[in-house]
């Protein structure tokens, strides 16, 4: 098999078969096929696509060419939930304790990254002694026991999607669904996935700004998930405006605390009860979405939720304490109101920009080697649709600079007002379920 | 400027400026820019295509990229004539000495390469003595007193062609008009070539196998030429079969005695005349095309064309005395003919495979390291369109192996008859200019 041969294929638009695509990324992984040749044939990809077939072998290619988890001595199905990113997407911290309430193990593996806010783990660190340098086996007995637990990355998962998610970087060939979908999955599964429950953000903060292609890329996934034997699913949500109201670290370990004592911003309650009802009904604890549903909001109610994560941050050293005062993490000096200009109603809320004046504020790293300030961000006060009357805080800064004109001029061209009412976007767009 | 936007621009059909393709070739000449950028942007070409004005400035950035040769001691209009390659294609031993003969200088560059037979300077090896160790000065001089003399290959031409040729080869993206064409145009233009006659072949032992793709590349070579100042036009000539008779090295230069004698096989004598033509019309040696060719008949007729290939051949070292003695070049040990099997009328000569053929008798090099035997070879009897007896020869071989089977069973699949009368194919199909 030479790999000219396979770009040219893939070039005149046919179909690779399996053993094509394990020589691909086999050389690949093993530098036998050099990146010259890889990107080649990403170009194609590109213009030409793959099938459904294609898709979901490139996908298990790639999860072969590193190290699998294996979560297999976890009781139950253990269903991983993706969120495609977006700004003050604070999910993850609210679904992990929240589903683990109604006895759906959650083992996450995360990381720092890049961006307006730190990952998961970042955020977690706001709270005082949390860590997530435990070892697997800890990590296993941890999640047996309390149904959640966070491990950092480890090991070497996925190098091909590494080594071309990097490539495509480089050479204009980040995106095309095919490649986007079968890197996201592929890092699912790796990470040990029985089933996954996808969030698909869509609009102006999301990397897929329609619908349409918020639904191509969905649906890629799914399928996906699903022709590899991994029931998946996603919901396609609304990211024309942040998530939720916190945009930073501390600030969104505090909003995920409110959001599972039952007093959060509606739209991140909302979504998180919908995604979690998924991962309840995909991990065969509820018979019926509805059921799920109700498990969840029972378990808010009861405060099951809230101990869940209280019991989570102290099993990994934290100090659980903030769940009841949250004050004891990091607290920004400064707190600026951004004042309405003028009476109105919010029309646009541009979460890219808001992010960004997060990130100018240290909340987020622009390189790897950034220092995150675990305390400061923004918080919104209103939302897109809200009516606001001149001199009305917008949204709250939350700085350890003094001046912070600039982050403001940033924000008043990021939030738009107009004269005429505005309706509030739609959260949960579609079900994508095959 | 950043490569990626660059790869990103052409991925979505945009032009790039002037600066920007000569940012592409100087940052790949000297490797600021790797391969793996480049081959995505070739193959976004491939899909994308380039305007003329992209094609123009890629060929000139590529010209610059390296030496160029300085032909301006040379008196008159220097005009170069490239062939897109076929078999048995002996044009440029020819057209030589039979334009020098009317006054036009040809200061020919030439190379060994690849190939079914070797290259021009393989061939003229055939004469004892002649060498093409000359330096520059020598060679000025050689073509200001003959008018016609060849240099091997030498200097630094267009590197970033010779990179980009290696780099499209592995990477299929080979087959792309814009860049075949500039590669193609670049090397002619860094040799020195004031003016350029192009000959394009068409049909099935061409690289170009129809006539519309024939068309595609010789407009495209034609408006780059025209486009950066070199007056160039394009021949569209048959190789639905081999030119001439001959395919061999010392076959090919008794073949090429033989035309300027005004022996020669018929279909090679026209492509000469007509080429050749148009080398002296845009030499400024002619009033018209028809002036040009009967000048050119008459150089044949008077014996000066004959007189100007000795002179070329003993200026460089060559015993001219095989011009009245083709048997004192190398001589084959064994002929054999390919007799018919059958009445008819030859229908099909399928030039790869003829060519192949005379490859396996030793003719050719298939890799760097291969030993060219000059006396070997093939001599065609028959064309297409001649009728044929059972019995007669189709064909001699020239071996210096006694045991051809091998080679007979390759010729006579190569060769098809027909009981039907088959009318001889159209030898030039288009002229070029624009």
């Amino acid at each position: 098999m030479r790999m000219v041969d396979l770009i040219e294929k893939k070039r005149d638009g046919k179909e690779l078969t399996t053993e094509e695509i394990e020589f691909i990324i086999n050389g690949y992984t093993d530098g036998s096929i050099p990146d010259y040749q890889v990107s080649a044939l990403t170009m194609a990809i590109y213009y030409k696509g793959m099938t459904e077939r294609e898709r979901a072998d490139l996908t298990m290619s790639m999860v072969k060419s590193g190290d699998q988890i294996d979560l297999s001595k976890i009781e139950g199905v253990k269903v991983d939930k993706h969120s495609t990113g977006g700004v003050g997407d604070t999910t993850t911290l609210v679904l992990g304790p929240l589903v683990a309430a109604v006895g759906v193990p959650v083992a996450k593996m995360s990381g720092r990254g890049l961006g307006h806010t730190g990952g998961t783990i970042d955020k977690l660190e706001a709270v005082s002694g949390f860590h997530v340098e435990i070892d697997n086996e800890e990590f296993i007995q941890l999640v047996n026991k309390n149904k959640v637990a966070i491990i950092g990355q480890s090991g070497n998962l996925t190098p091909a999607d590494k080594k071309l998610y990097a490539l495509r970087d480089v050479t204009a060939t980040v995106d095309s669904i095919p490649l986007i979908a079968s890197s996201i999955m592929s890092k699912k599964i790796a990470a040990g996935a029985d089933a996954i429950v996808l969030d698909v953000k869509t609009g102006a903060g999301a990397f897929m700004k329609t619908l349409d292609d918020s639904r191509e890329l969905a649906q890629a996934m799914v399928r996906i998930g699903n022709n590899v034997g991994r029931q998946t699913m996603a919901v396609i949500s609304d990211m024309s405006q942040p998530l939720g109201y916190a945009i930073g670290n501390a600030l969104e370990v505090k909003e995920a605390i409110d959001t599972l004592r039952g007093e959060g911003p509606e739209d991140l309650t909302e979504l998180c009860l919908t995604l979690g009802s998924h991962m309840v009904y995909l991990a065969g604890k509820a018979g019926s979405h509805q059921e799920a549903r109700e498990l969840l909001e029972t378990a808010i109610k009861d405060g099951s939720a809230l101990e869940s994560f209280r019991v989570f941050l102290s099993s990994q050293g934290g100090n659980a304490s903030v769940v009841d005062d949250p004050a004891k993490m990091p607290q920004a000096k400064y707190t600026f109101e951004l004042e309405a200009k003028e009476d109105g109603y919010v029309s646009e809320i541009i979460a890219d920009e808001v992010g960004t004046a997060a990130m100018l504020l240290g909340a987020g790293r622009a390189t790897k080697d950034s220092v995150i300030d675990l305390a400061v961000g923004l918080v919104l006060k209103k939302k897109i649709g809200d009516k606001v009357s001149k001199g009305d805080s917008l949204l709250t800064i939350y700085s350890n600079f003094e001046d912070v004109s600039a982050v403001k001029e940033k924000l008043y061209k990021s939030i738009k007002l107009s004269s005429n009412h505005v309706d509030a976007p739609v959260l949960v767009h579609e079900e994508i379920t095959k």
